[in-house]
């Protein structure tokens, strides 16, 4: 006799891009490359909160957080495992919401191989000098800014995690010497070297290059303040592909206003849309990527379901699952 | 007894940018990485044809080419071997200026470490939108425009010599079908297949992106011409670090602003400079970068110094010359 089938509950938010909802026909795709779990679940999908509560009652795995998210352990009572769809969960914390007992993983993992994309055009576009090269274009102004080979540069990686790891191995491939910072100084793949936060100051005047790529929680809050800016080097880039709290950028600025560093390639601002009458837009060697460094514009919704997929299988040998959110680390 | 010491002489063109001077400290860092080979010269340094005749009377071999190149035969009757200082020698065609006998070599191998970098750039410039992001950000316009991965993609060299190889390689780091074009259909390390140019026309509408890195000769003036952009894809690019007059740019420009090309990143136009009123300079989806693709900012003279005593070993070998022009092909 079959086991009895598990309720899923996906749960999509209009309001997001279209790259990342899960429409019935890629869940459909995604079932197909795995038949046999795919066989053992029951499945709703709902839309900004339209699911009525009778379908969360029964709901044993919601992929997505449905909003609002208030008194879930009486609304979703079977609730065991929640997925959140999205790498950074700084828009959820705290997570006294969560119920207790219930497994809650993010979707880290699922942006490296775009992340090391665009890392990698990233530290080149720096080094080559592509915002002064851009903003001579606007000029009408013809200026050979000449650049040497990337290899033999330092990079400073803030976090280590699946950004993180990405940027290191897309900074080894272009030759650079990679530092990674991290919570600890657990080693890494791809560093070459790796320190806690709290050697940051000693680190920053070596970088040619600082990337963050922590996630953002009360720790990691305005890390690369102002008095940690003034640390770089003249010459240095800053890479931003976490968030924009991690870093001062009233600070960061100021910097590239007075020449004080060579650029900066912003992937993360505050607000999201950043509003026309930002002063962000026009600060001088800011490059503003609209927040499309690390997710796949074709594929995010099937590299997501399919690590997805992965984690039911651990989830029904009862197996402990991957990508899980600590509630204490935030992240 | 030792060998009577051969002259050498160099020529610098002050016009051009300092990165390609062979100045006295270049030069003497060069023959103390190769001491044996430099231990055999007399060295003379010109500057912008400021060598009297009677330097160049004894001359042997020089590196540069001299201003003015008229009866080379009658002022430098002992020359035997003349090497340019760039790979492009479109400049110095015809080549009836060359006395008979005089082995002419360029810089090809000088250029790609540099090239394979900016390649990976641009291809990922170019699959990531960063044309249209940046005039986003100049209209101050927050839109997530989102990209895949870049593997599989299909890329069409132009050209596999020095600069061509560079692209094939870097279009297959990236994961990238690699589809070469050469004046004869043989083989490329790192291109899947090679067609002669004869095929462009079929091959055309298969390429995302076409890279031109052919030298400039009556062959390939104008080879991606007006009808042949015709042919591309709307959702295409094109890289060009070759020379201007490859490719039609008016028919280019006409093409980027209806919108039937994704984008074009030309790292060479004409002239150069390009003076403020050319039209060139704001046109959608065009990055303009100042001929600066190619050639190490900081290294150029020492690799190709470096290039340049491998082959005068082979000179003093009796052995064939690499890098050598062939007067027929201009190249």
């Amino acid at each position: 006799m079959p086991a009895r089938p598990i309720h899923l509950h996906i749960e999509n938010a209009l309001r997001k891009p279209s790259i990342y909802h899960i429409t019935p026909e890629r869940w459909e795709a995604a079932c197909a490359r795995h038949r046999a779990l795919a066989r053992r679940l029951r499945v709703t999908i709902g839309w900004d909160g339209d699911t009525p509560d009778e379908a969360l009652r029964t709901a044993e795995m919601i992929i997505g957080v449905p909003a609002p998210r208030d008194h879930l352990s009486a609304r979703a009572p079977a609730l065991r495992w929640m997925h959140a769809t999205s790498a950074g969960i700084d828009g959820l914390l705290p997570l006294d919401w969560l119920p207790r007992g219930v497994a809650f993983t993010n979707n880290r993992g699922a942006h490296g191989v775009k992340a090391g994309q665009f890392m990698r055009m990233a530290f080149t576009m720096l080094h080559t000098r592509m915002p002064q090269i851009i903003a001579n274009q606007l000029a009408r102004h013809w200026e050979q800014l000449f650049s040497s080979s990337l290899a033999g540069r330092t990079a400073l990686i803030v976090g280590l995690g699946d950004l993180g790891e990405a940027a290191a191995r897309a900074a080894k491939q272009l030759g650079l010497e990679v530092i990674g910072v991290r919570r600890t100084a657990r080693k890494s793949r791809y560093a070459d070297a790796v320190h806690p936060y709290f050697r940051l100051d000693r680190l920053l005047p070596k970088a040619d290059f600082v990337v963050l790529a922590v996630p953002l929680t009360p720790e990691t809050h305005n890390l690369l303040s102002r008095e940690r800016l003034a640390l770089m080097k003249s010459t240095a880039g800053v890479i931003n592909i976490s968030r924009a709290a991690v870093a001062d950028y009233a600070a960061l600025t100021e910097k590239l206003q007075r020449g004080e560093l060579a650029g900066a390639i912003l992937d993360v601002v505050d607000p999201e849309p950043l509003p026309a009458a930002s002063p962000l837009w026009d600060v001088p060697n800011l490059i503003i990527t609209p927040h499309i460094s690390c997710d796949d514009g074709e594929h995010y919704v099937d590299i997501s379901l399919d690590l997805w997929f992965e984690n039911l299988a651990r989830f029904l040998q009862n197996k402990p699952l991957r990508q899980r959110v600590d509630p204490r680390r935030g992240y």
